[in-house]
């Protein structure tokens, strides 16, 4: 298969006249045109290298040769419809099941995270009969209509806030309403979304579920202050809701520690519902509903098929399982755990000698670097921020971005592969840029928040 | 790769524990195991070999290996998302705009059927700044919670009719309020869309879409009266709506004469939004909206990103790109042509010898049988049909199923391969079914409706 068909700028062209422009590219001002990947590494038409820290997707690493061979033999196998009797799937769920708490053990397969999230909606609605939703402010949790309905992050720029949906604080110890010098946050977070429920069923409205991202992402790589999952749900299934745990960004080993995130709260702490996506198929269109037996069979109970034509398939099956043999096999969450270790020892080193990183956070590969224009006040330094993005791009082809509700988080989530070296570099060369910016003094006059 | 893991029993033991029992099996008292697929046969774990006239989605036949080595090429080499520049995207598209009139020009890709129509949902909304949407009666547009809203076969058994949603008769000119001997059914079925939307239009609402499947098919595989759609398109954007046709099961030359089924409709008709799906990657997730650059501006307009995960990657793109490639190489709308219509020649002089079978249409390898208890009175022979689909599988292992709001119409939707050979063994197992049936009387005592 040729690599180029077209030279950069052609493709630009076509890319920009055939393709709905919502869809953004990455540095659009000047954009990388990739043409191979491997592990963590990802080459332009040029060869050139380019450092992957971003690219949770490719979770056991981009093409890696044990999924394409499982592709490629239940490919020519058989890729035939779940309606169909066949292994694959329920050996998957077996698999699946393993890593979960005993009381998730139903599966629904499917093709995204914002198909997973939309049938938890469903499963929620229909099992508690009710209607509101709570979820996290800044939070996304996918492009579906329903999906944005609960996302602050993107209602807040479209159609505004449903009177179903409630928002409560984002659970933020570093700039939140409570943080870390707080005796109990994860408590006091948690009875932010008491009251919130209070005031709703004052209102006369009834929760059906509490949504959340058990490491919220686009909020800003947040981690939650412990205590704080355990204390919702109390509050949540005594107000008849259930907790929803959205794992799309952080499931499948990302912690390191955990396989999934939520299990950072606890082994105390269970969620009724858990959906999977992004990692899962290492790129493959494979999502995932996990579930209790009690709200599946109300789901079943209404007597209406869920149907999802490619969810489930054998090789989508395949591809999900290969993906898991390889966690296991390449001791990935091993790797999580150290490498993401020595990634934030390096950071915080470097929060010591750079005033504008205000806060250095994380666990395993999923890990934030926040940048402030004065650690007291914390103004977000969110041009500088985009700043190192381009230059660690431009000048040392690394490719990290931001998040957060000001964008001003570097956030690492990087291939599960993710090396001390890669870790080494890619803080060396911050390091590098925050000098040289603080030398020309260029940080802050280039801030105008 | 095993072709079995588990012995069936077991297999069925842990899909009936693991999977969500809402995801329904084929023939669910007595499941099929399939292990192996090619072309449009199947295979069960005993080597017996099933033919199938049911899977759309293996457009180009089961495990075609143009496919599966296009796919295991791209998988090899690059799967990022497609925030990169890359040339499959825009290849795609480019090739995909060849199919279609010059206006539908900009493309997203997502996942899914589903997720296509509920970004069409979206981009109509955008677009119009209206709400309201018109469908057909007995349609199925998705598994999502927007979509449920818009397909009166799901809603009518859920949630009910949302005070946004209008249902417009379906254009069955079988069955339906204007038949084959009326004037111009296309017209008068027009006119009650055009009656429909003065009638929303009085309460003080707008329509921001008209969503109909080109050729309606779990309404019953219909094939839609002549210039319906032109005089829909008419109505619904005077009334500052927009038209949107799903592709999902209809797309990719199904019909033989032509490459969308909307243009069965005329050259002078043209959808603003065309979703779709299913036969897309021939089982690999992939799925797409096609629109007008006004369109997809407004929707830019707004401002917010859309990204799509998984949609468009290199892998996705590549699969679609080789499924286009042999639908042209093998010559498979030619196909579609010759072999549908033999199968409804021989369909028709079964007909002649069979009172159950009251009509008989489709168009290419979309075709339908309707049993009726009694020609006359249209009543539907739903048991009969069942019935026949059971002694098919059990007697002949040929895979067909039943569609329509009374199940009463044997659908045929084979992979496109499907041969003269193929059409003329199930039409002779049928005969010998119904000719059976007749014999012993079974028929009119099976049914109690």
């Amino acid at each position: 298969m040729a690599e180029e068909r077209f030279r950069k700028e052609e493709t630009l062209e076509m890319r920009q006249r055939l393709i709905g422009q919502s869809c953004r590219l990455f540095y659009s001002e000047d954009p990388v045109k990739i043409v191979k990947a491997r592990g963590q590494y990802m080459f332009d038409e040029n060869g050139k290298r380019y450092l992957d820290c971003i690219s949770n997707v490719q979770h056991v690493g981009h093409c890696h040769p044990a999924i394409t061979k499982a592709a490629t033999a239940q490919m020519d196998l058989l890729n035939a419809n779940s309606r169909f009797l066949h292994d694959n799937i329920v050996l998957y769920a077996d698999r699946l099941a393993a890593t979960l708490p005993k009381k998730l053990s139903v599966f629904y397969f499917v093709n995204s995270g914002s198909e997973a999230n939309d049938l938890a909606l469903r499963l929620a609605e229909q099992y508690t009969r009710h209607e509101d939703v709570v979820v996290l402010d800044h939070a996304y949790h996918g492009h579906l209509k329903s999906l944005i309905d609960i996302s602050p992050y993107k209602f807040r720029k479209l159609a505004g806030q449903k009177e179903w949906v409630h928002v409560a604080p984002l659970p933020d110890t570093y700039r939140g309403i409570y943080r870390e010098e707080h005796p109990n946050p994860g408590q006091a977070y948690a009875d932010t979304v008491k009251h919130l429920i209070e005031e709703i069923n004052k209102k006369g409205r009834k929760i059906a579920a509490f949504f959340a991202e058990s490491l919220p992402s686009v909020g800003g790589q947040i981690i939650l202050p412990q205590g704080y999952f355990s204390k919702v749900a109390e509050h949540v299934r005594s107000a008849g809701g259930v907790f929803v745990a959205d794992e799309v960004q952080t499931g499948f080993g990302r912690t390191g520690t955990h396989f999934w995130a939520f299990q950072l709260q606890g082994e105390d702490f269970c969620p009724d519902i858990v959906t999977m996506g992004k990692p899962m198929g290492n790129g493959h269109p494979l999502a995932c509903v996990a579930t209790t037996v009690e709200i599946a069979g109300a789901f079943t109970a209404n007597g209406v098929e869920y149907f999802n034509t490619f969810g489930g398939t054998p090789v989508s099956c395949a591809i999900g399982l290969a993906v898991l043999d390889v966690i296991e096999k390449e001791d990935l969450r091993g790797n999580a755990i150290r490498v993401g270790a020595h990634l934030k020892d390096l950071l915080k080193k470097l929060q010591q000698r750079h005033e504008i990183i205000g806060d250095v956070r994380g666990v395993g590969l999923f890990v934030g670097l926040e940048l402030v224009i004065d650690r007291r006040t914390k103004t977000p330094a969110t041009k500088t921020a985009a700043l190192v993005v381009k230059r660690l791009k431009e000048e040392d082809r690394i490719c990290v971005s931001t998040d957060g509700p000001w964008e001003s988080v570097l956030k690492f989530k990087p291939p599960m592969c993710f090396s001390m070296e890669d870790a080494e570099l890619v803080v060396r060369c911050i390091d590098r840029i925050l000098t040289d910016m603080e030398a020309k003094n260029l940080k802050l006059e280039n801030e105008d928040i």
